[in-house]
């Protein structure tokens, strides 16, 4: 059956009977809007949109995956606030001949994956459209911390990283050449798995900035530097490529660095810290005097523009 | 110049460059995300996609009246609820060939309408896609009073409306047979004007149930008779239909009774009350035992299915 023959009301009423409740809920989906709680007095917001064929294929991704991946990504940019997720809302474009099947699979990933952050899908809106397109807003929540900006980088901080660096790139690679495996770097382009409580702890840990890793490791640091009117510096010894990055690259010729230091869509988060990071974060860099992002020295060009 | 010759990152701060600080918005633009109060302890949320073509044409409104609508229809869902709008966020997708102009005729829109209710664009994301959409999510506070639901009709009740009825859906009717004018009805479907401060004030005299008028008087107190498991019995007498939309009418050989029963995006507010409702909401009708809405005892169906 397709969303077409459905009919609105039906499709939200599928949407809705795959969702469950959740503590910070106060009012769900149904009404004119979602009530949600926001216990510290302040709420951190973020959207994101996905359109198909830019940053997802049908037949490369299925729906569950395209949820979970249009969740994590908008989940990992309140993290990256230093804030805990509370709640998604989820605006969908698509073509009357949508399989309503498709449609609960995306609702599916989009619930289990704010589901891992401790959030829950509390609303959204279904039209129709030429494109499959996905609206999504993530909400959060501070815990009574000051929000970890871009701006707050000092020359002298270290710059560190948590989470994969180069794997969704590696297997949105692999999936351009016409393969399917290693499994491993296709299922991270298809489901990052951004490192979610890495963002609070961060913060707790007197993080001076942070940004969620989407366009590039050094594109998305050319933002910080930025912001924070510093330079930085990262060295490429301090990676540890995975083996499996190292293999993926031999067979397809590129240079794993390539992945690692330009590739966007693991989510991963990188920050600045005046001290040691706390475990689970790795040392890449440091803050100078300057402008840009440089790596051992040279600069490094790498990126995405939305409209290029 | 078009977005796809000025680039994302032109684009997105061509859009910055547009809105101004606002209240309680304690981080705009420009980070992983925004951070908004919610002096509350509480938020309210809700999200509404518009698709070009099918919610709007851009031949029948300018950007700006795009821009005015997409945030209006957002706006009073925030009211319906009994509260204040703080913020909005807006996803954009739109083709390469999109004029740059219209993008900040879009954004001022937006900007202007948000502040007509204290509020202000806090963030968004600007992606290409085939056919522009604009996603907007809106956030409010709900200033200590609990929401108000579509649920909470009670048998006795008395149902009542402020704001205007059928004039949207007048000027739709004359754009659609090739008219401009005249221009009040032309103007109610461009610009709809919501009457926000109603929804709290409605809150806080003891509103029982509330519901944002978009699809439809008729349809949309459907909702609320079914949330509330009572049937509402509307007066067509009771409605003071205008001398201009009865003239439009006439012109068009439509029963103008047909826009007010039946009509969407004025944004209008419905709410259910106890007693008499505050000075500027108009009775229509009341609550009963049963089910479904009737108008002087005849059901009545209109409406609006997205897919239809």
């Amino acid at each position: 059956m397709t969303v077409g023959q459905a009919g609105e009301f039906e499709v939200v009423r599928q949407i809705t009977a795959r969702l469950g409740p959740a503590g910070q809920v106060l009012i769900g989906p149904g009404d004119d809007a979602a009530v949600v709680a926001a216990p510290d007095g302040r709420v951190v917001a973020t959207t994101d949109v996905l359109v198909e064929d830019r940053h997802f294929r049908r037949t490369w991704s299925s729906g569950y995956d395209i949820g979970r991946k249009a969740a994590a990504q908008n989940l990992a940019d309140i993290a990256a606030m230093g804030a805990v997720p509370t709640a998604l809302l989820v605006g969908l474009a698509c073509p009357p001949d949508t399989a309503l099947d498709w449609i609960g699979q995306l609702t599916e990933g989009l619930r289990d994956e704010a589901a891992r952050t401790g959030a829950a899908v509390v609303g959204g809106d279904v039209v129709r459209g030429e494109q499959v397109t996905v609206a999504v807003t993530a909400l959060g929540d501070l815990q009574g911390r000051p929000p970890v900006l871009r701006s707050g980088a000092r020359v002298g901080d270290v710059v560190a990283v948590s989470g994969r660096l180069g794997w969704a790139a590696a297997g949105l690679a692999v999936l351009g050449r016409g393969f399917r495996s290693p499994a491993a770097v296709v299922a991270a382009h298809r489901r990052p798995e951004p490192p979610y409580a890495e963002g609070p702890r961060a913060a707790g840990a007197g993080a001076t900035s942070m940004i969620d890793i989407s366009d590039g490791l050094t594109q998305d640091l050319a933002h910080v530097a930025a912001a924070s009117a510093v330079a930085i510096e990262l060295r490429r010894a301090a990676f540890d490529i995975p083996q499996r990055l190292r293999d993926v690259g031999a067979a397809l010729g590129v240079d794993p660095y390539n992945w690692v230091l330009g590739g966007g869509d693991d989510h991963a988060l990188a920050a600045t810290f005046t001290g040691d990071p706390p475990p689970g974060w790795l040392v890449i860099g440091d803050v100078m005097d300057g402008e840009g992002v440089t790596v051992d020295g040279e600069p490094y060009t790498a990126g995405h523009d939305h409209f290029g």
